[in-house]
């Protein structure tokens, strides 16, 4: 079977790569889609070439059909269409103990700490699998993973119906916590300069507003009776928005930190203070996160498929990589895996 | 009656006040003593001015007995031993409605806004009355209010028994709120450089180690298994403080920012993503903190007595800012204000 491999430096090759029978606890997967992550363009630019053994394949987003089961795993048999929460914990750290095994303190992401899902026949853990009901698409199975990240952090934001939710920044992450945020009934705004990006949050039915051309403290003061928004999502990672974050949410309000932001921001503490405002960190996703986001994506209600750019086959991988930092107009791009 | 008078530019002076009849909803209140916070500190360098009028009456941290009650107070009569929770809230605005007076968009604080308790007769809205029982002394019933807002900091940040809590500032504040979470149980770090408030704070029962001679991250996972503090308290205003209180807390852990820091400070956002890490705003208190605080005061479990430096008269409200401005070995000075 082929796979993409990814040799550092920003070189990625197409080619023969030999299955791995599944041992105790794993299974084979025959992978039909995988969508190339914001985390895979960083593992692309070298950012985490320390993590990474070359050649390494890579790719979390996936979806696919169970090919053959290991020793002793019982409740999946060959032929199951199935999507991968790619989360191996050691099950014993105090993180683990304490009920967050998504933040095993010795976590292994795999797609970045072992082989990931760009390659013809995968084995992994069979724990990490969720079930994909028929009226799926195998395309849509491999947006189950980002949508989960999504309603990881609508649920970490306690959205209610009715509240008033902004959206800093809207990729894909952010359009889908937008749509995630909006079945919860509340209202949302997303705030993204990118025409494309406004464009096609429109095309999804979210409202959107260009930051340069809106005075957001305004709007949302204005939308919400003068009280402010009930929660704030920052997904853009950029530094101004941290500073929009803090001035947007009402008395008792919520910010989610999503985005990373790998150095140090200024925050304005003092409106934590004067506002009582709550800001909590969101990471990954729980089991019940894909489960959510299985019975969302079933339930037809979500315009998925403007979030799907389009679908290449493994040789488009480094196109695809050149295409997002080229700033093409880009949202979701799904590989062919098999 | 006599008062203490600011006049601006750290000028105090002391001199005959004529008493105000309570007023309909208002009572005048004898005032036994009245404790100097950070807050009159501030308002005393002339931070305040806009807000003060001259010549202002400040105070808000008091006890007193009741002289008379004005038209419509009912549950309050002449003789009955009080504090005052100093809040004046407007009951119309988004915040207020929603259940939040205690952060009115328009919130008066009494003792600021309007006048307070350094003077003999005292009139203000009998809404903000506590009731003190006999077995306090009208010294520690001047503690009330700090102690609420400690009662505040400690609910906002969910401490439970058994939980390891890090408060960074050993100030009046911040030794009142490591005594607040102990009585729930927590095990209580308390994380101070100055010398005077190191022994202070041990004479009161507390742990607590100087950040220069301590490795706090290294400290603190050894204490708890290697997890992380559940609950870190930063009460200090400091900029590292702000550095060390994102490194402390486990996965899930919470950050409770009691401190006023006027400028923005860089917080490592990534640690907020990578443990989902919360941190909450906590301002004042509400009627519910005021009973808990009467409460624990008035259980005789809390060793209060160290935390009162001195008691002194209405002409000694200048000397001690002058004393705090100094450095000198301060925690509380109560004044003496009938």
């Amino acid at each position: 079977m082929q796979a993409a491999f990814y040799h550092g430096n920003r070189s990625i090759t197409v080619g023969e790569c030999t299955p791995v029978p599944p041992g105790p606890g794993q299974v084979q997967m025959r992978v039909s889609h995988c969508g190339i992550c914001g985390t895979d363009v960083h593992i692309y630019h070298g950012n985490m070439d320390h993590r990474v053994k070359f050649p390494q394949i890579i790719g979390h987003e996936s979806s696919g059909v169970i090919e053959q089961v290991g020793e002793g795993v019982t409740g999946w048999k060959a032929g199951d269409r199935v999507t991968v929460r790619p989360l191996d914990y050691c099950g014993e750290c105090p993180a683990c103990k304490n009920g967050h095994s998504h933040i095993c303190m010795k976590l292994k992401f795999i797609g970045i700490d072992s082989p990931g899902a760009m390659q013809g026949l995968w084995t992994f853990p069979a724990h990490t699998l969720h079930r994909l009901p028929e009226n799926l698409s195998l395309e849509q199975g491999a947006l189950i993973e980002p949508i989960a990240v999504a309603c990881h952090d609508v649920r970490m934001g306690e959205v209610r119906s009715g509240e008033y939710a902004v959206v800093l920044g809207g990729g894909p992450i952010g359009l889908l916590v937008g749509l995630v945020a909006k079945s919860k009934g509340a209202r949302v705004l997303v705030v993204e300069p990118n025409p494309y990006r406004i464009q096609l949050a429109r095309k999804m039915g979210l409202n959107v507003v260009s930051p340069g051309e809106t005075d957001l403290v305004e709007m949302v003061n204005n939308e919400t009776g003068g009280a402010g928004a009930d929660v704030v999502f920052e997904v853009s990672g950029a530094g101004v928005a941290v500073e929009t974050m803090t001035k947007l949410p009402r008395v008792r309000g919520r910010m989610v930190m999503v985005a990373i932001h790998p150095q140090p921001r200024p925050v304005d503490l003092f409106r934590f203070f004067w506002r009582e405002l709550k800001l909590v960190g969101a990471r990954v996703y729980e089991p019940e996160d894909f489960e959510e986001a299985i019975a969302l994506a079933a339930s037809g209600t979500m315009p998925l498929d403007p979030v799907i750019t389009k679908v290449v086959p493994l040789e488009g991988l480094l196109p695809g990589f050149q295409e997002i930092d080229a700033g093409g107009d880009v949202m979701k791009i799904l590989v062919r895996c098999s």
